[in-house]
């Protein structure tokens, strides 16, 4: 796909959230399993649902913009979860391989904020106001999904691997 | 290295950022050459300046845990860095690829943020006062530097990209 203007730039950049929504889909159930602590792996478990959703909204994004969903290889997506992989198998102690799912997580979630903030912001200047409107609704729940990770782990995970 | 508890985990994300700011530095002399907007170029110049103090906030955070300073491969920042890369020499127009610049250098920003916000957290944790400080700097500094991204999209740039 050839990136001539700002609205080529917008699809192209819809097409690698798209491909990186559904690699954390694929990601998830892992780190839900490998999960220690209960509380984690229930967030890890209502993010899942969340990403589902996520990658609806991205499909009537598609729709609005009358551009089949497609998604483009995201390299960025690729590294965040292949050190989240890398990690999740060598750690063998249950609280710092949770400590460490966490900070993966939020990886994932600073990546997604940050590509929908922009997504959000050039919807805004091409006038793509439905768009703009699903595409902040992901962002808002993306914001939360890392506040929560952040609560969980200034809780009880972090302490009890320092111990 | 063998991660068995949070310091070490502490450690590993250290040396991981590390590797992060060094090839930052080594992404960002290309950035500022290929930006066409002079406001941009020089927002990438200050934060070249700022990103090799973070390196040697670093080496004074290694020297505290009297550990040597060490980078470690990061497949995240390598990630996002490639694709920046291949945004920027695909796109001919100058204000379309201002955009997608100023996207990549986010994404970046959002890495680091997520990355020192968990060193933070972690250093307070470990009892680690003198490198939470150190950290904490940065973390602060590379809030600011997104936010000025920010301010640059929404200003000038992304509306003449849109015309």
């Amino acid at each position: 796909m050839k990136i001539e203007n700002l609205h080529d730039l917008f699809l192209h950049t819809l097409q690698d959230i798209y491909y990186a929504e559904q690699h954390i889909i694929k990601a998830l159930p892992k780190m839900i399993k490998t999960a220690d602590s209960k509380a984690l792996a229930k967030a890890f478990e209502a993010h899942l649902e969340e990403t589902k959703e996520h990658v609806k909204r991205l499909d009537e994004t598609f729709k609005l913009l009358e551009e089949k969903p497609k998604a483009t290889k995201c390299p960025a997506i690729d590294g965040i979860l292949k050190e989240a992989e890398e990690l999740m198998s060598e750690i063998k102690d249950p609280d710092t391989r949770d400590a460490a799912m966490i900070a993966a997580a939020q990886a994932v979630e600073h990546y997604e904020i940050t590509r929908y903030g922009t997504l959000v912001s050039w919807a805004g200047q091409l006038d793509l106001g439905p768009a703009a409107k699903l595409l902040s609704q992901t962002l808002k729940e993306e914001y939360a999904a890392d506040e929560k990770l952040t609560k969980l782990a200034e809780s009880k995970l972090n302490q009890e691997a320092a111990e």
